[in-house]
C-alpha cells in the first residue's frame, strides 16, 4: 500500500484570527480534509480547526498529541495511519511545526520510514520578524531561547553580540511575555549603542507592532514592554565595514 | 500627513504557481490594492502581480527596481510615496523580500523614518525546508551562499559541521543550480557519516521532493542533483548527546 503524506500546517501566533489573513486557501482546504492531526495540544488544534470553518464535528478528528510529555514508545501510534496509506497533518501550538516545537520529531521519524513530507505555507513569527526587521536577511541565527539566570543572560547576550560583528549576523530569539522587560533591560544595558535593535510583538495580531533602532535610540525612550508574545532581533555593526546600505549597494 | 504603511509581500518560489497554494486571500487582496511597488525586477513582479488576479492595467502601477545596481540616492524616491501617505508594497524575486534580497534596505529606512512596516504571510523556501527537514528548529543558523571556490566551501562545511555539533545548530544554506551536484558532491565528501542532511527542491513547485537521511545512507545511493532551486539543511550529531529524540522527549 502507498504511504500516507504527512502535511504540515502552520497556525496562528495570535488569538482571534481570521484565517483569511493567515493561511493560502488552499492550505485551508487540505486542513479541512485531513481525519488524522498530530499536535502539541489537542484542544488548541481543535479551535484552530473550527475556526479554520471546518464542517464536520471536530471530535471525529483524531488527534494525537506530541509534546515534552510524550514518550518514545507513542510515537509509533502517530505513524500508523500514515504507514497504513492515511494522510496526516502536524500543527503546533502557534507558527510553524517544527520549528521551535516539539514537532521536528514525528517529521524525523516520517523521513526514517520514507514518508512524504509536505510544508504548507503560514505564518512564522521568526520569518515575518526577520523580514520586518530590516535586518542582515542573508546570514541570521535563532537562538529560541536565551539563559534565564541574568548572568548567564547577559554573558549570552555579549556572546552573540561579538559573533553578529564578526559574522554580520542577525541574531534572533524569543522571550516568554512576563519576562520581556527585563530582557528589553538586559539588551540595552549590553549592547553597544550602534547595535541595531529590533522588537516585534504580537506578530499577525491586533496590536502588531515592529520596530527597529539602534541602542542609542531605544535608549532615550522609556518603552513599557506589554506581556505579549515578542521576538527580538539585532544586528552589530562592524565598525570598519561602514554602513550597511553603502557596503550593499556598492 | 500620515505616512502609508510598507507592507512586505512574499512571492512565488516556483513557477507557474496558483495563488491559492501560497498567499491568504486576505494578502491577495492587499497586495491587489497596492499602486505603488519596490521590487528586484519589475518584469518579474508585474507577472506576479498579473498572476494573482490584479485587473487594472498592470502598467500603471509604478514598479521601482530595488536591486544590486540601485544607487544610494535612488532610495529618496521609494520612500517619496511612503511620506506622501501612500502605501507601498516590497516584493522579491522570490520568497519572503527582505530575506537573502536586497529588499531590507528600504525596509531599514523606513524604520528610520517612524514608517510602519507590516510583513504579510507567505512562502519562503528557507522556513519551508526547515519544518520539513525534521532537524532541529529551536537553534537554527541560514547562511546565504557557501564560497564557489572549493578548497574555501569545503572549509566551510567543516567549521559549519564543527559548529553544528558544539551547538545542536541546524545549518541552511543554498546554492544556484548548476552548481547543486558539485554541493551534493563535497558535502558527501566531508561530512561525517552520521550528519544527516537535508535536501529541499523546487518547494512550493510540480517537483518539490523534501528529504532527510543520515550522510552514510546518502553515500549508497546515487542521487541526480537537477537544477531545480535547492536548499541543503544539516545537523551534526553529537556522539555524547545520544539520539535527539530521547533527549528531546526527556
Amino acid at each position: 500500500m502507498k504511504n500516507g503524506t504527512l502535511y504540515l500546517i502552520p497556525s496562528n501566533l495570535s488569538d482571534p484570527f481570521s484565517p483569511t489573513q493567515i493561511l493560502p486557501s488552499g492550505v485551508i482546504a487540505t486542513a479541512s480534509s485531513l481525519n488524522h492531526y498530530v499536535a502539541e495540544n489537542a484542544k488548541t488544534a481543535r479551535a484552530f480547526l473550527k475556526t479554520l470553518g471546518v464542517k464536520r464535528p471536530i471530535l471525529e478528528i483524531s488527534i494525537l498529541e506530541l509534546n515534552n510529555q510524550t514518550r518514545e514508545g507513542d510515537l509509533a501510534e502517530m505513524l500508523a495511519p500514515l504507514l497504513a496509506g492515511q494522510n496526516v497533518g502536524l500543527v503546533s501550538e502557534a507558527g510553524a511545526p517544527g520549528v521551535a516545537d516539539p514537532g521536528a520529531l514525528i517529521v524525523a521519524l516520517a523521513h526514517q520510514h520514507g514518508i512524504a513530507v509536505v510544508p504548507l505555507v503560514g505564518p512564522s513569527s521568526i520569518l515575518l520578524g526577520l523580514m520586518a526587521s530590516g535586518l542582515n536577511g542573508q546570514t541570521f541565527a535563532f537562538h529560541g531561547y536565551l539563559p534565564q539566570d541574568k548572568t548567564a543572560r547577559v554573558n549570552a547576550i555579549v556572546e552573540l553580540e561579538l559573533e553578529s560583528r564578526r559574522r554580520n549576523m542577525t541574531q534572533l530569539f524569543i522571550e516568554t511575555p512576563y519576562r520581556n522587560q527585563a530582557m528589553y533591560a538586559d539588551l540595552l544595558l549590553t549592547l553597544a549603542p550602534s547595535t541595531r535593535l529590533c522588537i516585534a510583538r504580537d506578530l499577525t495580531g491586533n496590536r502588531e507592532h515592529v520596530q527597529t533602532k539602534c541602542v542609542s535610540a531605544w535608549r532615550i525612550q522609556t518603552l513599557a514592554m506589554e506581556r505579549l508574545p515578542t521576538l527580538f532581533l539585532f544586528l552589530a555593526r562592524a565598525a570598519e565595514r561602514g554602513p550597511p546600505s553603502q557596503k550593499r549597494l556598492r
